[in-house]
């Protein structure tokens, strides 16, 4: 098959790999429909230290049709059009149970998925089956059901966002878009998105966002705190990792409020003294997407959501290479890739 | 009147002080039935660098009888037992209806209230009457509702403890002895304290623990697994501020769960990527215990809890010097101070 290999950073090539095979009863094999390039994939794109070390398939965002299954699985059945969350898990060990499938004591990522065969651990415990027939029109909205939108969904739900919830979403890529979204479906009264990209801006407006705010630090949180009574927000979604978005995010929240964050953490510096003074809290992680789908898979499904406007290009898989370049560069929000 | 007054570390005096007057019209003076030494008032006294800058006045944790009240106080009248939070807040602004009382924009601390009176400032916003008649027996819990119940239930409540949880308490002073109380009056399943002293374990045990865990660290960590299925507690209620603590506390958390802590943190380390990893949560801070007050009470009153259990000492307020010795000594878990 052809599948996506990262050889170092900026060196994204299409090669021909040997097909993956059911290796244990409990995988199945599928072929992917849609995939497509994640924010984090573009940390080994773009520095060595951060993970690819010597070629090795990427990608693990994708949705698909079941080709082959081992004889112990029982939940999905070949030819069923499947979300596979970006995280294997068998959703049977304690962990599962809890909820927290992203920490599956057997969990664990996929080869690749930037490619046209997949196989899938535990099929049963990570494969959610779309019922009915598939349009086309809906593929993209079921693609960011594997990450993205689960993601920005995790921000929400960690940071306590509920009906009339005030809120602050620092970052304006895939996954902060999606946590709008996610924020106006949890009842969020008013929603603040802090982006000085004019597309994105309409996007997060087309999500529910009430208000824009382009500046950042103390400005951009004094901005915040003028729309939001005085005080600052009950929750603010960090979707970013960097250092300056965790500071804006904890200058935007009020006392006794909580940050969600789903940006991968990179040198992260925390204020205890003020956070404890203030009670300003700090809940997120890698999204358990496995335990969200039930809840939000009907909701995309009947068009009551459309988290799919955050792809704003599509490409053929042989120009996955150009789709690294086109993200890397802002040139687009999040590609979708189709083999 | 008679008042405790901190001249520097280890250096405690009871000394005569002019009479407190009402200075606003929202202002009570109350006069002191019973005040207590608090785990934090021994920073002062053990480290001229964490707060005692020349004679100043100490304490923070009082009930008693309200003597005057400004013009403008309708909540309280003279001759009301009365329970006074920690800090003093104004109850009506936007933090505090928001149930953060303690960031309320008007707040602030007590001049002293280990002595004879105490002014109050809003007292509408801050004292909480106790209806009827209060027996003697009554006085320790009572008192305990000024700080450090409602604290170690802050710990608990920021945990996210609710039915069914499973909950480990770092930290046996009189704190952790209260999150133990309170996770179990929340629902909690499982209680593990850990505690080296036979004395705290008791009363730990007579809070509800379901298990005493001797051991620290790692060990202390593993040991608790073994208790809970293997992956560690929903909740950790750390109730100490040291790093070492909260190392024990996150060490004990399960993937996905949440440390409350309500220990002032000293020097605490947090390992972002591993919290990431984990989705292990912090929430938790000083305690808005005017905001608790109104579900505490009638637990209190009614005899369904006994948080008073945490004092294994009682001196008059000419004794304070020992109090604090003791205290500081650990011969008292937490010594009740009667004038």
């Amino acid at each position: 098959m052809r599948a996506t290999m990262i050889h170092g950073p900026g060196d994204i090539r299409l090669e021909t790999v040997p097909d993956p095979q059911l290796t244990d009863d409990t995988d199945a094999v599928v072929r992917v429909v849609a995939a497509c390039v994640c924010g984090s994939d573009l940390w080994p794109y773009r520095d060595t230290s951060t993970g690819a070390n010597g070629p090795q398939q990427i990608g693990h965002e994708f949705v698909g049709v079941v080709e082959q299954v081992g004889s112990a699985v029982e939940a999905v059945a070949v030819g069923d059009f499947v979300i596979a969350p970006f995280l294997f898990s068998d959703n049977t060990c304690a962990l599962c149970a809890k909820g927290i499938q992203s920490s599956c004591v057997n969990g664990g990522g996929y080869t690749g998925c930037q490619c046209e065969l997949v196989r899938v651990p535990f099929a049963d415990g990570t494969l959610v089956t779309v019922p009915g027939t598939v349009d086309e029109a809906m593929i993209p909205h079921l693609l960011t059901l594997s990450d993205v939108f689960p993601t920005g969904h995790h921000a929400a739900v960690s940071a306590r966002v509920g009906e009339g919830s005030t809120v602050v979403v620092v970052g304006d890529g895939a996954v902060g878009l999606s946590g709008v979204l996610a924020a106006k479906r949890l009842g969020a009264a008013t929603v603040v998105a802090m982006s000085r990209h004019a597309a994105r801006q309409d996007i997060a407006r087309s999500f529910g966002a009430d208000h824009v705010v382009e500046e950042r630090g103390r400005e951009g949180a004094n901005a915040v705190k003028e729309i939001l009574g005085g005080i600052g927000a009950d929750s603010v979604l960090e979707c970013v990792g960097t250092k300056e978005a965790m500071k804006q995010a904890f200058q935007s929240v009020r006392p006794g409020g909580t940050v969600g964050y789903v940006g991968i953490p990179h040198g992260v510096e925390l204020n205890m003294p003020v956070m404890f003074a203030t009670n300003s809290n700090l809940a997120g992680g890698v999204a358990p997407v496995r335990s969200y789908l039930p809840d939000l898979l009907p909701d995309v499904l009947d068009g009551s959501i459309l988290p799919g406007r955050v792809f704003d290009a599509e490409m053929a898989l042989a120009d996955v290479a150009e789709a690294y370049r086109a993200m890397d560069e802002r040139r687009a929000t999040k590609v979708m890739l189709r083999p």
